[in-house]
């Protein structure tokens, strides 16, 4: 006797497909009227998985249905299917297309979600088929967080996790430099303003190595390194542009959305996002899929530590170490781990254009660039540079700090970014209010959440000139009324939610104790 | 310093209020254009959890961003928000009323989820906390699926399985029948036609024990106890109504739904089928929760078990059994498990209607009446006897028996469904097709699913006379063209859809073999 799932769907129905514009993320939905006679003929109903097939392309959607009496004359006709807008754009659909509803086929992999709820091995073609299906829109986003929380904890080991890896690799795109090295780095985050990258590029290229460094957008933070570099060039650079760029300047500062690596990643990580769970063995494939698909040979991975940073102590960066080492070898990968400071944000500026303008300073050289980021930068651009063999160990930090100092660093930047299309000066915000401290003393703790908090409302990252700036690191003594910080605003609605929030939280942001 | 999420919420927005009619199940949806000024003025973005407060009710809902340009006209104005089916009840909202919008505050029982992924215990408070939110709606679907994955495989041990059900049962409506015994029974299912409970009611409370049953109408399944009782007598009594039917009869044969009980319960169910996950320890403290609630202190639990029945194997029965008991003692609740034959349907009708008609032929005691059911209501009515202490051990069933055929259990049948509203008789369908045998000889199996299918696609629940009669059963001799069963449709169109899936199916239903 057969499997007894492997024929319910019957031929299906025909409706036409209207666009509803309803934002559902990467969860396909259609919304079908409660009398409409094909829910009633495939026997449908609300959370039903059914298969749309269109002219071009085919995908599957959670239904959604629609009473019929609210929906008279505004959301839907009698016949008429509405889709989501991840629905209406994987199906290629033009309004009033006909398509075929039916009976999603059960989707065979999520099968391996309850193999790995009763603790089971998934192998390396269970996770290539779980992320196949999973870019293929074919799981709901219950599917995608049951899953996560089945693999969380300890639940999948250095081996599963690469074989998760190399899956997420290979589903999308990847890039093939043909030379080695090919270096990269990725700091695992948590610490507003470190935003190192740009200079670690410039000095690892002006070295000679090959460094094609895409980044990300702010996805919850007040900036990610794509955004601070979307200020100063272009950063929406396709595949084929980043190729003669990087083959002409042995890197590039751009933003990895365009080029299509790992998008299981980009899948996964926003349910782990909605859930609050943060797993160790997800990240970690998370980030060494990405450096794959880019074609990266050699990583550096910075792990800042912190109370409210997101690694928060020696025994947990340690651990998270393990991990990176072992699956980075089952990629055949090089990888090396260092562990930073991450008590308090680095540099001054907090938000792309603050940032980018620390970042010009010191590439310029200039008398009050932040020292903080400079160091920083030249630890891990060392690192990298003996790593990609240009020079030994122990020789790295000031072999980089010579490149910045010589201004070889500041001209391979300059390079890059005329290549990829511009050198802009950063804007600065129309609206600035200092705020000061209410006591004397030192400051003992700066909350890095908060701090990031106060950017994020004050309008950054989408309002580029929005964010602020710090005055004061931990241990400074400052006096009463003296400011801490400047909040950059480029509207005085944004400046007035910064500050309604610090007149609540002020306390939390910066502990200045009194001195003896 | 404080927790770093305990005040991130500023005062919200002020927004109308629209009733979509999208009917997204237990997760409340709010949609908001995008360039409506509170998504901007908030920093919503699609799938954030926003707190929604009405005069009289605050939700939580998940945000659903709708493009403004598609929306323009139709879906929504700006500064107006839309609500799905249950954010609207639950809010109590009328159009056009005014509501105000805020990130909703972190909700601390999430904490469990991630306490569960990493193998920590969770005692009664938790699961209080769990229970309390998830009905609250303060949960989405992502987390609900995540809590289950995470509780899934053998995670959960009888120990946390039994606070688990207790947070459940506290958490609705609970009844206090003021009595000792008040006996219930459970079917684990799987089984077509398999509707022993009306029998074994009548039975029980003509012997003089309190039984007072509420059952459930058909999720997956062509009929529910609920629905087939539905058929004869009114069902959808409310408390007092039930109370007062129970005090003069000693039983009752109504709608579940009415009450709620165990209103978790219903929300967790439902996400857990749509992951297919099928968790004992979920399901044995989804029965055991609903029995306590309903005021049961000793219930009979049958497990059939069969290939296609949702037992599979006598191991796997044994597990659920001890997992029952344990559970069972850890609320104080008397319980005997029974193992049942679960490899073909019981009865001959399978759809609301044709199962009251079985049921009503074996209390009248006409020579046509089915012998299985008859046999499997007698079996389990008499281990009730005995558990209720009306007769001694091993003398149940010839007590059952006897009750059934002295008409005393018809009388009781009567004297109930009177006290409910009425005792009417079952209608019949206008479409009888009988499906033959393509060939000569034995029933050697039968698909307990797929016939399932046949009626569901015939009609049946939704339509009461719509289903099938079962001709043969396992073990019977067939000649080519004899009717091995009868589709019954209320229209022409559904027993063409029943007959459409059977030209495809047949094989797999019955599995006839030529014998030597």
């Amino acid at each position: 006797m057969g499997n007894s799932e492997d024929t319910e769907r019957a031929g299906g129905s025909r409706v036409r497909v209207r666009r509803l514009g309803i934002d559902t993320r990467q969860e396909p939905v259609i919304y079908l009227r409660s009398d409409s006679p094909v829910c009633r003929a495939e026997g449908f109903e609300s959370q039903t998985r059914v298969e749309v097939r269109g002219e071009q392309q085919t995908i599957v959607a959670t239904l959604n249905m629609v009473a019929s009496e609210v929906a008279n004359g505004t959301l839907l006709e009698p016949g008429e299917a509405g889709l989501s807008e991840v629905a209406w754009r994987r199906l290629g659909a033009s309004s009033g297309d006909s398509v075929v509803v039916s009976h999603a086929d059960p989707v065979s992999s999520l099968g391996y979600v309850r193999a790995k709820v009763y603790g089971h091995r998934l192998t390396d073609e269970n996770f290539r088929a779980i992320c196949r299906d999973i870019v293929e829109g074919r799981w709901a986003d219950v599917h995608i967080a049951a899953f996560l929380a089945a693999c969380g904890g300890e639940r999948l080991n250095a081996e599963e996790v690469a074989s998760l890896t190399r899956a997420m690799r290979d589903v999308g795109q990847t890039i093939d430099w043909g030379r080695r090295p090919v270096m990269d780095k990725h700091c695992v985050g948590g610490l507003p303003g470190n935003r190192t990258t740009p200079l670690v590029v410039s000095i690892v290229a002006a070295n000679g190595l090959c460094i094609p460094k895409t980044s990300s957008r702010a996805i919850t933070s007040p900036a990610g390194t794509a955004d601070t570099m979307g200020v100063l060039t272009r950063v929406d650079l396709d595949l084929d542009e980043i190729r003669s760029v990087v083959e002409a300047h042995g890197g590039c500062f751009v933003w990895g959305g365009r080029a299509d690596l790992s998008p299981a990643d980009e899948i996964l990580n926003r349910v782990e996002r909605s859930l609050d769970l943060d797993s160790e063995g997800q990240m970690v494939a998370s980030v060494i899929s990405k450096k794959a698909a880019a074609g990266s040979s050699d990583v550096l991975i910075d792990i800042p530590v912190g109370q409210t940073a997101k690694v928060r102590s020696d025994k947990a960066a340690a651990a998270l170490t393990e991990l990176f080492e072992g699956v980075a070898g089952g990629l055949d990968m090089g990888l090396r781990v260092v562990q930073t400071d991450g008590r308090e944000p680095v540099g001054r500026g907090i938000g792309p254009a603050l940032e980018a303008r620390d970042v010009l300073a010191v590439l310029r050289r200039d008398a009050e660039a932040p020292v903080d980021l400079a160091e920083r930068s030249v630890l891990l651009a060392g690192h990298l540079l003996e790593m990609g063999g240009v020079c030994s160990v122990g020789e790295g930090a000031s072999r980089a700090r010579e490149t910045l100092e010589s201004g070889e660093a500041m001209t391979k930047f300059r390079e890059i970014c005329e290549a990829q299309g511009a050198l802009r000066e950063p804007p600065t915000a129309p609206y600035q209010v200092p705020v000061t401290a209410s006591r004397r003393g030192v400051v003992k703790r700066i909350d890095n959440r908060r701090i990031a908090r106060v950017a994020k409302l004050a309008g950054a990252p989408e309002d580029p000139a929005a964010g602020l700036d710090l005055h004061v690191r931990i241990g400074d003594t400052v006096e009463e009324g003296e400011p801490l910080f400047t909040i950059h605003a480029e509207s005085q609605g944004e400046r007035d939610y910064a500050l309604d929030y610090l007149s609540a939280e002020e306390e939390h942001i910066f502990s200045v104790e009194e001195y003896e």
